[in-house]
């Protein structure tokens, strides 16, 4: 369905077979009204200003604003939305903290965008069986926040307050995965508004046990949708105790070789490191005193005693791969500065060029290719003749490119996308991903058919089509 | 479609149209002869005694023999296979170790059965990136035989030495889940061969990257789908640092509240325990001198420094919660006593009563409801006048009771069948499954449906008929 064009507000609705039976003003004032019926009518807003701040997220996507913005106050009134867009055949984009960065919210036909922020509850905490089940408003410094006392946490940290739902539907991960895991492994539960808007619990309404092997794992397969599927009203999240102490250490490396080599190392001497990233590009934003050399930031998490033998063994560890300047840090305030920079790694390349626009490539590779694939990345990335900076996850093999554009020059916009394709098939190439965490959204669909072949892309197509028969869950991204 | 009678060799395979155009003699030779003229005549049976074999796994479900059983040599052959069934509507049974304890493998419409086991290479390791690729007649011992050398292991542990592929397809787990996970979150990568023959790469060809946010995880929905969806013929696994030592411990406590209070303590601890296993009753088989009360069996890996300090804490923790006799052993043999007799609780139980079969129950939930689920267990266990005893995986709050059974005896049959289905509405009245590792197979599909409700098997029906639209891959499992 090709986008459609609406130059006044009584067009505003012109969907399949609802507006072709009568007058389309009326029609799409019922519509909303109709909207506005569920939502009460302070919940709904049609106005430029409004739509326009929903059609896009943090990416290069240019805005595709939705054609009215809704806010349900609880499942049910997601549940009726969804039943009344179905019934007219409107898309439906779920909407969170706008933080994505593949367009994933980009309304490419119009519809509806469903913002679930005013969802804000954290509905069960459960201490002794460490799950926490959460409203899609709730965003991951706000659990944390509430969990302060409790002796638990939620360590999923993909950088921006993202909210906890919007994480499960991309499949969201970050530097912390090398030791507790991604999404797709912290997701124990999910409450889901069908298309038709019928509820399902992927693992059965309220439960909320370690591990299952009851039937099809539908919580994997909704974990990573991004909204294709279905929209995610709840979440169940597994908690892990908080750390006792923690310890932050840098170090440099003569190359990135020697920098994946320590990492290798580290992980096959079983030293339960926290995160461990890779930064290849100094930066001024943060105030950080790096090197201009490839350096690797490491946190720890344990008690005293075993934080002191995994500081020693890493230290010997990066020695050994002829490592300068292992520093560490306990105290709070050091170990944020150091962090804050690498979370402050994308602002930091923005503030570079003022008035750009950032573009984060997101590939994954097995660990043993990433100093061949990192290499080659900044001989095109010299080639090309781009500002960017590399940072890397490298405990999982998952790094990103940082690039600088201007969106108004479409001359520099074509050599980011070509420079993105050519590193996606370039880590295709070396058994990779095309995407390690930030999801395929708009721009990565042909390198996902790249990626899983024809029958996995048709595999997923049927998936799709079963589950979303016309179509209206957030179209035109992933397939 | 109901099972067929089957009373002479001619009608052998009388499936839906294909035996009603020609005389049915004729067309079973020619179904048996196509079967052989894809995996060579010495590799496929139709002797009683090999359909027999091959109808059966180690539960109490009746045997319900397939039809014929093919032994394919490669994944080509596989493919064929399925595409010759699917174009005759015959149902395939795939087949591993033959160890599952919910009936997988019954032919409960005939069929032909497909033994994997010829396909037994481990395809690829990749050290650097902690990874292995195998084939379905690899079976967890050999691997970890293989990787003796390598400084890794892979340690998912069902007990049974199944084959990896079908612990795959079954989403086993085990003793070690509440460390390293289970199968779900071990396989990085499936090879499938779908119904009609097709080939699917869930991850992508050759594809071993640790995270990835690319598309609907088809690997998550392939683990645990037990044979109802696709013939597995290989699997890329996660592998882990072999521990460099390793502790197992034991501890006996007044009740099994304060049991489990202890795990729920250790967890909180951060004490990265391995294996926490509780035993509540006491056996002959494996000659361990245990105690007749609520006994913990612990082991611990890491340096020997880590692990000091991780008996030290869990000693103090146990003994808060009123513990006695506190016992480790970091020697093989005597660590190898202990957890022996664990993995043995089986054969031990079905010891106690010659010539009777084990049943397992197989539920898990929250932890914290352990306490709760366990003391009514073990009155209904009293009331029903059974043989059981209780081995709970603490860690992850999955508990078997391991029941005697005479499979001669319809009556004591249906006392074991109720008793099974009363433990798992219990948990699921306690927010958990009916089933944490064994999976649904024949006997627990009116339990998954009370589990995830109707929209949830409405929407596992909807994969199954899209993905398997003439219904021929395990029949009868499930749903």
């Amino acid at each position: 369905m090709a986008r459609l064009l609406r130059s006044a507000t009584w067009e505003l609705f012109p969907w399949r077979g609802y507006c072709s039976q009568k007058a389309k003003g009326e029609l799409c004032r019922d519509f909303v009204e109709a909207l506005k019926a569920v939502v009460g009518g302070s919940h709904v807003s049609t106005a430029a200003v409004v739509r326009e701040q929903h059609g896009r997220d943090e990416s290069v996507h240019r805005c595709e604003p939705p054609d009215a913005v809704v806010w349900p106050q609880n499942v049910e009134q997601v549940s009726r939305l969804a039943a009344l867009c179905y019934r007219q055949g409107v898309p439906i984009i779920p909407f969170g903290t706008g933080t994505g960065l593949e367009g994933g919210v980009c309304a490419v036909q119009g519809g509806v965008c469903v913002n679930l922020t005013h969802m804000d509850r954290i509905l069960e905490l459960n201490q002794e069986d460490f799950s926490v089940v959460v409203e899609p408003g709730v965003t991951r410094k706000a659990l944390n926040a509430h969990l302060r006392d409790s002796g638990l946490w939620f360590p999923v940290d993909p950088g921006a307050d993202a909210s906890l739902c919007g994480m499960a539907a991309t499949g969201a991960s970050g530097t912390n995965a090398v030791r507790y895991g991604t999404m797709r492994d912290n997701v124990l539960n999910l409450e889901v508004v069908l298309p038709d808007g019928r509820l399902l619990h992927t693992a059965g309404r309220g439960r909320h046990f370690r591990k299952s092997a009851a039937g099809y794992n539908l919580t994997g397969l909704f974990v990573g949708s991004e909204g294709t599927l279905g929209l995610i009203t709840a979440t169940t999240l597994r908690l892990h105790p908080a750390p006792e102490a923690t310890v932050a250490a840098t170090c440099a490396f003569p190359s990135v070789q020697a920098a994946v080599d320590s990492t290798v190392h580290i992980l096959q001497a079983a030293v339960p490191v926290a995160r461990i990233v890779m930064m290849d590009a100094c930066n001024r934003y943060s105030k950080l005193n790096c090197l201009v050399a490839p350096t690797l930031f490491l946190e720890f998490h344990g008690s005293q005693q075993a934080l002191e033998e995994q500081l020693q063994r890493t230290e010997e560890i990066v020695q050994q791969n002829g490592a300068s300047d292992f520093s560490w840090a306990k105290e709070a305030e050091e170990r944020s500065r150091l962090w804050t920079a690498r979370h402050n790694a994308w602002y930091a390349a923005l503030a570079t060029r003022p008035g750009c626009k950032g573009y984060s490539t997101d590939v994954c590779v097995p660990i043993s290719r990433l100093p061949e694939i990192v290499v080659q990345t900044k001989e095109d990335l010299n080639a090309s003749g781009l500002t960017g900076s590399i940072v890397g996850h490298v405990g999982d093999g998952n790094f990103h490119c940082i690039l600088l554009v201007n969106p108004d020059d479409a001359e520099e916009l074509g050599r980011v996308k070509a420079f993105a394709e050519q590193l996606g098939r370039r880590a295709l190439a070396l058994h990779g991903t095309c995407t390690g965490e930030h999801g395929i959204g708009m721009g990565k669909r042909q390198l996902l058919q790249e990626e899983v072949g024809a029958v996995g892309v048709e595999t997923m197509r049927q998936l799709k089509a079963v589950l979303d028969p016309q179509g209206l869950m957030n179209p035109g991204k992933v397939l």
